[in-house]
């Protein structure tokens, strides 16, 4: 055993002192809620309660209302509203009734049910590769993959996009032996200095995003493919807020922009555009074997419960067939950001399906929220650190195929007048320069 | 940016010669899996449905059948088959009725429902703690929460048990600026010695389990407190595979112990012996409002689906009150040994509900299981390395309150038949000394 370095204090408690004591970590934890309340920033989850039937209202559970109180969310993942879709709740309701409510094993453990193979195929089928794993979380996909990857030969050298989600990160750090080269976000020419200034021979992989969730942006596939190519680079690629809305049959921007089969690992997930639960790989057969054989956060734990697999399955094929669905997220968002610009209340506009509306401080950004949830009857989470850096604070929206034109005029109004109220509308002289 | 270190191969191929090259990851991918089926423990997975009106019957899919074949799964973690008790699958059922098929965000987005707290005030009450923090699964609560602690003050010194679950070593190995101390297994001479050598001041905590999934036996984990409190350690508790079976209402080993207040926090999960899917930590308030507002793993995540959280909630609220349930459990273990020992089968005797037989090859240990499913319809998951060190590899039985007599005879009646033709089983005179 490794005996511990003493850290120098010269007056060191007695081990009688210490015993019964308060574990110092108690007021650590005190302290840091402290700062982060002082900061603003502290986190209250608002209990929403989806109503599948009504979707996108939910039921806010208010106090002294016990059937609670209708709002309409503006901020789910749910892109596509698949998760109400009938058909996929029938399809988890048919696999409880059958299989039970859960998988009951890992993989290895009696928990590999036929459902969890054909969605493996269907995924790999969703981005041409010759396999895919499923994992219990995009987070959790990104984590185990990356860090297994990153760890399984000496010097490899991981070049990361400034804005990777923090579950790439925490693979990325968690590997053993290699080392992270950060390139600016989406900056071409960042990465390929920095590329070109690696050893020649040292392995290397280039790991982004193609939807970046909270500037809703999208990097170039193809151009972070040709330098890899160029600089014998392997490419991981975070697909999770585009899976299910770009492409002909949903495979993502690099289905879209035609560049799949450049890509050597897809990373995408469950809970979004396909509207249940759960993440997965998508690559080449011995990478998603070297993956299932050896990844820690694959092996050792319980697999997804079938009425997950099962209602995934058919959220899949639907939207892998049915494109119609994404041409009317799509018209929706065009329509919502239109009424923003008509009424002058500024957003960033961005090559996705994602509104973020700039508030750039997080006590301001959480009254916003609150005001409109309890004032206007709409809810827009609070976006601030460590989600987004500080002083970038926001409302980010994702309005869906469910938002009605009436819900949208509704919302815009209550957000031009709580932005007045906070000073954050444009004058009408900015505003008719920027209609 | 840091210019990596060049490693100083001298023969370095130029960018020319990379470029459109295989990138070699795909050469130790294969090379990776060579090697594990040298060794013999190359995994594959056994398609098994669950039937649930039938457990512990499993369909397998089996080639040329298109009804597949049904099989007696004698590996199930679902210990108590709660997945299957129809007041589960109904709660499961409602919420997916009610609020769809996945959560549609994190916590903080929208996927926060009220059912979320109610279940968290469950698990706590369960374990007599002030609060309780789901995660999405055990292994994303043990790293995340182990990691996130081991990460918060300078000089953390971690003392963790030998033979502590991957996901706990996952935290424990992930922690920025912490050292760890391995202890003997369950050896508290040990654990003190360790303690005792460690600098005074230095923040500790003692992370350990109450039942050790491969070998079935349990810990001391009052002694264990005891020594904690004399070395002014914080206690973490994996009671995974003790939640719902031990104690009154469930709570553990912890809970049967009296103890379950003298540890600072308890991990547990929703996806065995309650039956459904997730993990969970108990803990003081401000132990869980520090995870709850700076762990990544928590907090950059999907939130559970209401499905799972709605059957949980039942789950953990039928095992608390009805103890029959445990009895039953504990009724039937005790009988499948005693039916093994008539018949000479070798088994570890353990003092928890998990029956390991000893096989000691991972080969062969894959023979023995293959068998017993193709040729007696049995179906026991072979464990090999990593799951447990080479050599000690085993058949791990988890005979349940759905396995009848007549099961039990045909099993073991299978398992003889098998270990004899291995030369496992004990002569008959050795037989006569055991029995």
């Amino acid at each position: 055993m490794p005996r511990p370095v003493l850290t120098g204090s010269e007056e060191r408690p007695s081990v009688g002192a210490i015993k019964n004591a308060r574990h110092p970590f108690y007021e650590h934890c005190e302290d840091t809620l402290d700062r982060i309340r002082q900061q603003g920033r502290y986190r209250t989850f608002t209990p929403l309660a989806r109503q599948a039937e009504r979707f996108p209202l939910y039921e806010e559970e208010y106090p002294g209302l016990p059937e609670g109180r209708e709002v309409i969310v503006w901020s789910t993942n749910d892109y596509l509203g698949m998760g109400v879709v009938p058909e996929v709740q029938d399809a988890a309701i048919a696999a409880i009734r059958d299989h039970g409510a859960g998988a009951g094993g890992t993989r290895n453990i009696a928990g590999h049910s036929p459902l969890h193979a054909r969605l493996e195929a269907e995924l790999a089928a969703l981005h041409g590769k010759e396999a895919g794993l499923l994992f219990i979380s995009g987070y959790v996909s990104n984590q185990a993959s990356l860090q297994t990857i990153l760890s399984s030969m000496p010097g490899w050298i991981c070049f990361s996009d400034r804005l990777n989600h923090a579950s790439m990160i925490a693979g990325i750090k968690g590997a053993k032996g290699s080392s992270t080269v950060i390139f600016e976000h989406n900056d071409l020419a960042d990465l390929e200095a920095k590329l070109a200034a690696a050893p020649v021979d040292a392995p290397k992989m280039i790991a982004f995003e193609s939807v970046y969730s909270m500037d809703g942006d999208v990097s170039d596939i193809g151009a972070i493919c040709a330098l890899a190519r160029k600089y014998g680079a392997l490419t991981y690629l975070d697909e999770v807020h585009a899976v299910g809305l770009y492409g002909q049959e949903g495979g993502g921007v690099s289905q879209r922009d035609g560049v799949a089969d450049q890509v050597d690992i897809i990373e995408g997930t469950l809970a979004k555009g396909f509207g249940v639960h759960g993440g997965y790989v998508t690559a080449s057969a011995e990478i998603i074997d070297f993956l299932r054989s050896t990844a820690s956060g694959f092996i050792f734990t319980t697999s997804l419960p079938p009425s997950v697999v099962g209602a995934a399955l058919v959220s899949v094929r639907k939207v892998r067939a049915e494109n119609w669905r994404r041409e009317a997220l799509f018209e929706r968002v065009a329509t919502f950001r239109q009424r923003l610009r008509a009424a002058g209340v500024p957003f960033t506009m961005t090559d996705s399906h994602i509104v973020p509306i700039p508030v750039g401080d997080a006590e301001r950004c959480k009254r916003i929220s609150r005001r409109l949830l309890n004032e206007f009857g709409h809810y827009a989470t609070p976006i601030n650190y460590p989600t987004v850096p500080e002083g970038t604070e926001r409302l980010r929206l994702t309005p869906g195929p469910f938002h009605t034109d009436e819900m949208m005029d509704d919302m815009v109004r209550a957000l031009a007048t709580l932005l007045r109220a906070e000073g954050l509308m444009p004058t009408r002289e900015v505003a008719q320069q920027l209609a």
